[in-house]
């Protein structure tokens, strides 16, 4: 049966990532079997999780609490809606009640539900320039426009957002939200600085909008600060989606939208026929993580050191072999984007990095909201091993010492 | 701040669920030191579920599989879809690749998927009248206009089904598909016969409709037949949202999308910035539940069983004590449909009933698609013990006695 015809006619705004095409072909060569070295992942690395740990809270939970294999509120169970608000207090330094926290299916699932309620087909959102590309084709799917605002190694340039929101007023056209992932940025690794997140916070003020945080990063930093842009809020005009896919591990969907006011009610309306809940396992896994202190024991006393080597790794990695390369510098996060030079194809040279030498990256581009980042190359050091980063990082050195 | 002026149009479809209000009431009820008999909810029953040997199979897989911790592809681990290819093959006697088949966030999250794939604003989608109350606000929340068929005690009346499509399309008006709960329908309990499966089958491809098929009740059959619609699909008409959330337990939010076609690609598509994927545990879960043939061991066998022995204790205690009142008799299910009398008021009944004898149902109304069933009290006997169903019916029949 031709099933096309009966697609929606907003079929049309959703769109393939570009990402599914190189997990697609590493699939392929890996079934050949092929070994690759990835350095393309998202997720952290499950041994610096204590998965042993997890496993049996899981377990205490599964045997002794009834309700946790049962529908929770939609909003998420009680108790770690309150651990979660003196969570945010101690390591975000902002105090938000447990009502104004709604658990999510990730990140992802706070940001679509968001989306949901706040977007009008032609709306304009803005967001950085690259951006997380998930992100990005989840307001688009919603028929959104994206207006990325181009950065430099202290975060969105503001004064360019200044501009731009100028002239978008100036031709009548709807501003819905801006969206920011402010520490540790996918794809860029980069930190917005204090005098931005002031001057973001100002001129969302001025032109009286929305700012979304993405906070997925919040708890993979390894020097320096970034106060969240919700801790230096003072009109409520921040709204986080927040995450502890990167603490706990990627797999248990487990994040949160704080909100409140008409948005939160209606995200509240919307959530039950969309997802019901979290899953109900992993939220009490988090309870249970987050209650006996665990975050600090396993996540800011060992895993984070973990990530830390492995970012010097790859920094040092690179600046040994590529030395004139141009490669962002993180202090958070789980991403460095390396620069090709000029003009070069950063597509063509992520499929033949993989094809000749056996190592996954992602290309850049696709996480541009315009026609540029050609050259752009996001590289992982999260999940993999040290030692495959140094062999990964070697064998990209080799192609583009061949090629440049 | 205001933050009424930043929702979106759409929001406006975004109603709330008069379930919602009942259960907030009981809430309150039972903080405040109520002991409450809860014939409400849409669960399963804890005690019939295993759950120290669900806590067994999360530790054995959060300690020994890394990528227990890890996104999974947005269609599903590889093997659980495998394996729930060949579980659909023996238990509901049809055969769809593993690649048609897309693990989602419980069977709500399949509907929705679908929904946004499927509908346009002002187009229609047939249900059942009464059906389920989220996958109406999940339909109408993307701009879906429903138009519910009259059931009997075989299903839904598919002679008024095919009057109605042709009024609409004498009209103009577009249907999208026509969603139903064949099996154990959710409010009904109503188990559609083959007779009505054909009928419906055939008056979808004589107007060239898709038929969404939600297999949420087929594993909790007490006795009967009962053909998946999917099985008897010879066109290709039929996609299925199924879920084990009646079998392993409505937490662990594993369900799955069978289609395949244009329909399948984009909803793959649309899938990873909605959700990323299901849960990842709960999917290895899945997986060693159905691998290890837990689903005859504990479900079929012990289960099943103990949910027969509760439907029998509420439909014996029904007729004991309301020999007169109207009540449905699923041979499939979660649900009775109970009818007050012609013109009474469910709404305020249901909460007489909480306040003076401390006993949650469910009013019908909020299920109906037109302006009746004003009368119905869905009652459940899935979740709350034999005791409390016999106790529970008793004093619902003396509040019935005392006004009627």
């Amino acid at each position: 049966m031709k099933d096309v015809k009966f697609l929606a006619g907003r079929a049309n705004w959703i769109k393939g990532s570009a990402l599914a095409d190189v997990m697609k072909k590493a699939a392929e060569l890996r079934a050949q079997g092929r070994e690759l070295i990835s350095l393309s992942a998202g997720d952290p690395d499950p041994n610096l999780i204590p998965r042993s740990v997890l496993g049996e809270l899981a377990k205490e939970v599964l045997e002794n609490v009834p309700a946790s294999v049962m529908y929770t509120p939609a909003n998420g169970i009680p108790e770690l809606r309150e651990e979660l608000s003196k969570f945010l207090e101690k390591y975000e330094g902002y105090k938000v009640s447990p009502g104004e926290i709604i658990i999510t299916v990730g990140g992802t699932g706070a940001l679509d539900l968001l989306g949901r309620v706040l977007i009008d087909p032609g709306d304009i959102v803005i967001t950085e320039n690259p951006s997380y590309i998930n992100s990005i084709l989840a307001f688009e799917q919603l028929g959104a426009k994206i207006v990325g605002i181009p950065m430099d190694e202290n975060g969105m340039r503001t004064d360019l957002l200044e501009e731009r929101l100028r002239e978008l007023e100036a031709r009548g056209e709807k501003v819905k939200f801006i969206y920011t992932i402010p520490t540790g940025q996918n794809p860029m690794g980069v930190t917005m600085s204090k005098e931005r997140r002031k001057a973001l916070l100002e001129i969302a003020s001025e032109h009286d909008l929305l700012i979304v945080e993405d906070a997925a990063y919040n708890f993979m930093r390894y020097e320096g600060k970034a106060t969240p842009l919700k801790a230096m809020d003072r009109d409520g005009r921040v709204i986080v989606a927040g995450t502890l896919s990167k603490v706990m591990g990627t797999g248990f969907r487990i994040g949160w939208l704080i909100t409140g006011g008409a948005i939160g009610k209606k995200v509240l309306m919307e959530k039950s026929p969309v997802d019901f809940c979290a899953p109900t396992i992993s939220q009490y896994i988090a309870l249970e993580y987050l209650k006996r202190g665990y975050f600090e024991e396993y996540h800011l006393n060992k895993g984070l050191p973990g990530y830390k080597e492995k970012r010097d790794a790859m920094l040092n990695a690179l600046e040994e072999s590529l030395p004139d390369a141009e490669f962002t510098r993180p202090i958070a996060g789980m991403f460095v984007m390396l620069f090709l030079p000029e003009g070069a194809d950063g597509m063509a040279f992520a499929g033949e990095l993989m094809e000749k030498k056996g190592v996954v990256v992602v290309p850049g581009k696709p996480f541009y909201t315009d026609e540029s980042g050609g050259n752009a190359i996001r590289l992982n050091f999260s999940r993999p091993s040290k030692e495959e980063i140094e062999e990964g990082i070697k064998r990209l050195a080799e192609l583009y010492c061949e090629k440049f």
